[in-house]
């Protein structure tokens, strides 16, 4: 059935690839495969950084596409090459759509007022209700609840979603979020907000269009928010190489399998640097690259409730 | 004396221009003079709206460039025009500096580890230390202390600063940054955080290359800020359009009218539509945008220890 809603869209995409796992895009120069990294000439004229960053998430996503149900491109290394950065970033999004992945693209923008509906207007909706077209974007709520307001309805409008930065993965997360407050730790006061937002945007799938980060490195608090937001799609990053075992994803899902995407980054899109998959690299770095994705789904099937999805 | 401190170099502007005032650049489509909306052809090719943003933008800082230190180009504004947006703002940038002025991008951004890593490197110091090329970019402290560490190291590196979102002018704000905690109001923690970052950063005038973000909107907190960080510069939104008056921002100076700039954006670059500059806009849009930001300087001079530099 034809759908418009970002949770339902998503859902109906982890149930076709059959897996929650979500595969980051988060280039640096230094890491590209050699092959890319040392492309001296184009025609006459020197490959760009931009070039070559286009050429690694295109191959990344020629790989993944029949494996995964989206991909979660970092803005900031787009960004970090400047203008022709954010070019490449552009078509790659385009890119992974027409391959039939969905885009969350990862750039933690907020403002307040008309600057946040300057922001959701930016990215959220396929090109071209959005001139950058993602279907989903990470935003940051330090600002407050009102800011939230032009992401939802925009979202709402433009079949596309957003994740609120709820319970990040890095070691100073909690100096501000979980600051013990009169109504109890400050990310619970958040995670009721963004349920409320999830519960009034639901799709038929359970779920509504207002999403979570939470960080894979805190499993309890992951199994306790879960329990709090019924209704809220988790994007959990941290699994991998940040620390986070297939077992510590295991609470963002519900009994179905549903409810979470799990993304891996560096785990993936570097495997050709790696000790276990360096054999299938010398060949092709793209082997490697499908083999992880291949490593990655299978641990979590096997850990938690996205065995369900098989 | 040649200085490569941030905030050395910013108070030698504020005192060389002998004003506060900073001019946020914050285009919008259908606010353009009516000569550059409807601009239809460029030889023979159709006028993109990102050259629309750059010819507003450039003919702004034409204007202003000899009478304040600074702009402060809001980015949600030409990302929501995609990638040319971008690109128009990089030109921007670089012809604001050439012009004599500092850039203080809103940008806002912040994530965890290399990630914020990126971002620094994006957008802190001129080109090409950096492919943006900005003087000071704004932060968001959400994700944690941590995420502070690669923007003071990479601006004390590239003679740049930050700006951290301390108390932000809209009505939401108090949602998160004003929670009470065990140890005090939420974001008086941070402010102390903060402080630390400039008292170990301080240039000869005084201040930090680490400042906030504090909206003129809170007049009473922007007093109890200012005493509680001696050494950290302030950028003061809110004066003007979103109703902060003259008088509601003296509190973020020192007694040498020293330590903030204050940003006005609509309440400047929109004058020609306003009754009380349209017969001077009828002739010239930039005349309007003139004498606004000439009445914008007195009334702070007038009503704030700003007088001390003139």
């Amino acid at each position: 059935m034809p759908t418009d809603n970002f949770a339902d869209l998503l859902t109906q995409q982890i149930r076709l690839k059959k897996t929650p796992l979500v595969v980051g895009i988060d280039p640096r120069l230094a890491q590209l495969p050699a092959s890319i990294r040392d492309a001296a000439l184009h025609g006459s004229a020197e490959v760009t950084a931009a070039e070559k960053y286009e050429i690694f998430s295109k191959g990344i996503i020629d790989v993944v596409a029949p494996l995964v149900p989206a991909i979660k491109p970092q803005m900031a290394f787009f960004e970090e090459l400047g203008p022709s950065g954010m070019l490449a970033l552009a078509n790659i999004i385009t890119f992974a759509q027409d391959k039939g992945l969905m885009v969350i693209l990862d750039g933690k923008r907020n403002d307040i007022g008309s600057t946040a509906q300057a922001y959701a207007n930016a990215y959220l909706g396929k090109r071209p209700k959005s001139p950058w077209g993602a279907d989903a974007l990470t935003v940051n709520p330090w600002m407050g609840f009102d800011t939230l307001v032009p992401f939802t309805q925009t979202a709402e409008k433009n079949a596309a979603g957003f994740y609120v930065l709820l319970k990040t993965s890095n070691p100073g997360s909690a100096e501000l979020q979980e600051q013990n407050t009169d109504r109890g730790p400050l990310f619970h006061q958040l995670a009721v907000h963004i349920e409320q937002l999830a519960t009034k945007t639901c799709g038929s799938c359970g779920y509504g269009i207002a999403g979570a980060v939470v960080g894979a490195t805190y499993p309890d608090q992951l199994a306790k928010l879960r329990s709090m937001m019924p209704h809220t799609l988790f994007l959990v990053p941290g699994f991998g190489a940040q620390g986070g075992s297939a077992e510590d994803v295991a609470a963002a899902f519900d009994a179905n399998g549903l409810g979470a995407v799990i993304n891996s980054s560096r785990g993936i899109i570097f495997a050709y640097e790696t000790p276990e998959f360096e054999s299938t690299a010398k060949s092709n770095w793209q082997h490697a690259i499908e083999q992880a994705t291949h490593k990655a789904i299978a641990q979590i099937a096997n850990a938690t409730p996205a065995s369900q999805l098989r």
